[in-house]
């Protein structure tokens, strides 16, 4: 059974990098505290590349690393001056993290070149499995970066000089690996790209919907903030003589839930927002706070909205200093990434699978990072999303039924049929 | 000079506990970062100790230590049937804090004693100067220790089985520096205390007043609560599916000093309330916050204000809860005392010393605790504040400037005058 080939590889990948084995038949064997960490160039790391490397090379796919650590695995197609279509995802993960996370897109791609294999299936195109190096960033704190290197937006030079928390380069890491190639993958023959990924997210396995269609990916803005008031004694310090920068920050986690869900009822909008970071000092219960330390996460696919928001929060920060507390108050934006349209064409033709295929399906966007984003910069890319239970990922309790990804394997096939003949 | 004699006294003091020597002339001359730690039972509370003692014997008082390690240095009266007047407060320090609170009530009694000695003034009533034990709580984490045992509101073998973070009981600890003595103070003789004590708090310094003649010792309640949401990833989860423990918490915050200020106006009350104590978790920018851990202090003069808010704030909780987020909360009250009324006998007597002296006063309350609450469930007790430069104590840079510390032993050598003839 080609279901049971697919399962065997992710089971296998999802023991490397655990401390302990697993039982996987089902989300309640999974320990919350045994999650899998293995971030890029890392010994766990290297386990997981091997395997996808001797996996590649069972399916009969040309292996090939680049000088990023990017794997490609190649299937030629039957017309030579066709352009490649490009599947896969990652192999690295966060640290104690899901066994889906990355991997299901990379498994999942080698098992539908395998169903086109044990078809006899001709692929017109080249059809090329890839495994992305460092998407998680959990190593050397940049994300995305196989697929940034790819398209050309992070110099080759620049990336491998990066350094991890032990001082050691992403170069000397990969080789250390044996997994830094001299390959240079140039992208002017690539046609297409499609990512078969878990949602992260808790709307497929709310709204019981198989898949998931991508339009967009999210645009994202990180701003970070300081308030300063004046640390005082909680009991003998009148309320009027108060500068408290807990309160001021209060107002500030009560705009951004009070204005981002106005923006998603006005627009019908997917924009979300997060005071996820704050710190207080000196954090005594009988102490003033003199300061507060924020960090907000602002995201939509609507650049405008997102933008908007972000301006609209910035200044309720300058209007608490002027008006209310006499606090001061320090905010830049630390982070910003727009937002990415995916190709329409793409979609289209998933969406055609996911009907040929008899399942659930539905257009969304998608509120995470993904390498596609990238990819979509320079060639037609395509998403797939399978359900997270109870939208949880980045955790060792991450988890997709195996029925979700033998339906997301099953478009993923559909799809990449469709688009070899495209 | 006697004001040069009590500033010896403060300088020499304000040196112990203190890595590195200090200038005193003014609050300019403080070093943030350079204070004092001289909790009870340590080598540095010895040394300050073994300094009072030695110059309480030299104003001719007699020495009695007793089995908490309280110190008194008793003055005989003319009349040996009248009634004790005691006069102090405490020498053990908060760590890194300041050479002015408690060491100014020890040192400023005893040049109060030291001025009628020199006057030749015939004191009636014995006056006893005292040194409280373990005042701050910064070592048995129990605070108003001394004083608690002295009134009989904590068992004396009890106390002395407490154990500092070192596991060292208070009785071990008070043996080791020589201070556990075999006095036993009955409070049947005692008439009056008084405690002389820096503000700790603004109101003094903002409104240039040079004395405060204490009514009340407020209340304090403390809630500690927990807000139990649901982590998720904060770009894929969508806002109707979030349960944010911080947006909730910002509600309770609000919510607290929307009241509290309500109250202060409406009864033109002193109820203050704070919210010093948060833990967001996870606590990272890109993720929904699935807990939060507050402490709440709440203070009044007026207990049933007091009570009335704390049960509002609980009741917000509950409110949260059932209404709005999907979250849990875990709510409780993990400290409670009373507020303390003190004599108005005494009040009055330090007002009139306050005419006497030509220095501005006013009553005013007292929202931090002092071994006078302890004291005035026993005896006709007062206390007199002097102003702390931006209240600010328990801090390095605490400070008072030398001729409010003049007004204030003024003041309390005409109290102690009057006290010891009433």
């Amino acid at each position: 059974m080609s279901a049971d080939r697919l399962k065997a590889d992710l089971v296998e990948s999802g023991t490397m990098g655990r401390v302990s084995p697993i039982r996987v038949e089902r989300r309640g064997d999974l320990d919350p505290k045994n999650g899998l960490t293995r971030p890029a160039g890392t010994q766990e790391n290297k386990k997981i590349r091997d395997y996808a490397v001797r996996r590649m090379k069972e399916a009969g796919l040309e292996v090939q690393i680049d000088e990023i650590g990017n794997i490609f695995g190649r299937k030629k197609g039957s017309k030579t001056n066709k352009g490649t279509v490009m599947v896969g995802s990652h192999l690295d993960s966060v640290i104690n993290g899901g066994m889906f996370d990355g991997a299901l897109g990379v498994f999942g791609a080698l098992e539908a070149v395998g169903r086109i294999n044990d078809e006899g299936f001709e692929n017109e195109r080249p059809v090329e499995v890839v495994a992305f190096t460092g998407e998680e960033g959990s190593a050397f704190h940049v994300s995305l970066l196989g697929s940034l290197v790819l398209i050309g937006n992070l110099e080759l030079d620049k990336a491998l000089g990066m350094k991890n928390d032990e001082g050691i380069t992403l170069k000397d890491a990969l080789e250390a690996i044996g997994h830094r190639g001299n390959f240079h993958r140039s992208l002017d023959n690539v046609e297409y790209m499609v990512e078969l990924h878990i949602e992260q997210g808790p709307v497929l396995d709310k709204e019981k919907i198989s898949i998931g269609i991508l339009e967009n990916i999210t645009g994202m803005t990180w701003v970070t903030a300081t308030i300063e008031g004046e640390e005082n004694h909680a009991g003998t310090t009148p309320m009027r003589m108060r500068a408290d920068a807990l309160v001021a920050a209060a107002d500030i986690i009560r705009f951004v839930h009070k204005r981002v869900n106005e923006m998603v009822s006005e627009f019908d909008g997917s924009a979300v927002a997060t005071v996820g970071k704050l710190n207080v000092f000196p954090n005594g219960i009988n102490i003033v706070p003199g300061r507060v330390e924020m960090g907000i996460d602002i995201r939509d696919v609507v650049e405008k909205n997102m933008r908007n928001l972000t301006q609209e929060i910035i200044e309720t920060f300058k209007s608490i200093e002027d008006k209310y507390y006499g606090v001061r108050t320090n905010v830049e934006i630390s982070f910003i990434h727009s937002p990415t349209p995916l190709s329409e064409e793409v979609a289209r033709i998933i969406e055609e699978s996911t009907e040929k295929a008899g399942v659930t399906a539905k257009r969304m966007n998608s509120g995470a990072g993904h390498d596609a984003q990238n990819m979509a910069k320079k060639v037609k890319t395509g998403m797939i999303f399978v359900p997270s239970v109870d939208g949880i990922s980045h955790a060792p309790t991450e988890w997709t039924n195996w029925n979700d990804i033998e339906n997301g394997v099953k478009v993923l096939t559909q799809t990449l049929k469709k688009l070899s003949k495209t």
